[in-house]
């Protein structure tokens, strides 16, 4: 499993707009081939957001960066003057999972 | 849904004992009520770790905080000597969650 983390830090008074965006964007995902599982996460600093994208791995994660799905997911409301500074991402492999009801798992 | 994130940064050479530890662990989270998921993740970085569980709400996870199940849970082998400072927790709220072959939903 594979998750590709994006932190946003989202200018004062611009969160509503920020959520609204991502709620309303044509995201072309859940068509993906091995993609699991996203969430636009709210931390609790005001303005603190990740954007987080499971997929069963890293070559999955890899070939939607470079397809028409992405370029299209990507083509939405900018996000000049809603962001502080440039989203910051980082990549993982998951070492260990487990999910309600099942046994803990090396990966 | 709910997110907690624990970050760790493993001492260099200690990151095999640091994942074997996680995987022998008895984690008691599959029969809490409201647990979803958990990964330990792997970063890019060498010794860059996140453990990451999944909550149907905050108050699922604040209960499972306060449970038998959470101290048997902590109670495993030390991770002194292993850690090079102390992990940092981050609490998260979804805005936006989206599964493979559904919508994209806001929470």
């Amino acid at each position: 499993m594979f998750v590709a983390m994006n932190r946003f830090e989202v200018a004062p008074g611009k969160s509503e707009d920020f959520e609204r965006i991502w709620s309303e964007r044509e995201s072309h995902l859940d068509q993906v081939p091995g993609f699991l599982r996203f969430a636009l996460l709210r931390g609790e600093t005001e303005g603190e957001y990740i954007s987080h994208s499971t997929w069963e791995d890293r070559d999955a994660f890899l070939a939607w960066m470079e397809s028409d799905s992405f370029r299209k997911g990507h083509a939405g409301p900018s996000l000049m003057g809603i962001l502080q500074g440039p989203p910051k991402v980082s990549l993982y492999e998951a070492a260990v999972t487990q999910e309600a009801g099942g046994p803990s798992r090396t990966e």
